[in-house]
């Protein structure tokens, strides 16, 4: 794991999590992205070379509004930055952790990404993420 | 906000997530440091430039121990460094967010910190911490 590449936080509605973002962090969101797959809208905030990154659900049904419903608004995940996904999957696979997907897929940003099961890492959900060339 | 300095994560025992983290992260834990003031127990790993930080209630009635009963093991901050905090401090009060200690105060790892109510930030316990000297 090289360094945190974003933390991402569960909203309910974007348009009024977007400037309290941008006044608590002193910094303009710069890029906002729909990620259709996952039915969620995602808002980008810059600090050093690590992201914030604000979740909404496109659909009632979505995965971040069904943590919502159980957790209420939050941080939702921990992003580390990778070299080589397959290399830090298969790592994490033999040390005994469980993976979400065991493939890596393509999430927002430009990135491959892979999360991994809360119940192994003390109730965190942990994404690993690599750049896309 | 320079970075994010640490993300903090509650847990119940230090001695069991110690090993989990670091088989996880694929680091040493570097310290553990006793906050007898917060009645907590902390644990750091290297990231980049960005640490993460275990904290273990010393006490029963410690705030990470009524957390973990509230919300069970998992994230509980998002820590940002700062040049100034006294800047910082001022300059989230006049934007409406509420600070949880009117003045810094001294935290592990030779910091001066201060809490901003996640009320405003959408859940999200915000830390800001400066280097002390």
């Amino acid at each position: 794991m090289k360094h945190i590449e974003h933390i991402g936080i569960a909203v309910k509605d974007l348009n009024t999590a977007i400037p309290i973002y941008e006044a608590l962090l002193g910094t303009p969101c710069y890029k906002t992205e729909l990620v259709e797959s996952e039915k969620v809208n995602t808002a980008f905030f810059q600090t050093g070379n690590n992201k914030i990154e604000l979740l909404a659900s496109t659909d009632e049904e979505g995965v971040i509004n069904k943590y919502i419903q159980r957790r209420g608004e939050g941080m939702h995940h921990i992003a580390f930055a990778v070299n080589d996904i397959h290399a830090e999957m298969e790592r994490l696979k033999k040390a005994g952790f469980r993976l979400l997907n065991e493939v890596p897929k393509k999430g927002a940003d430009n990135k491959l990404i892979c999360f991994v099961h809360p119940a192994e890492a003390n109730g965190v959900l942990i994404e690993l993420c690599q750049d896309i060339g």
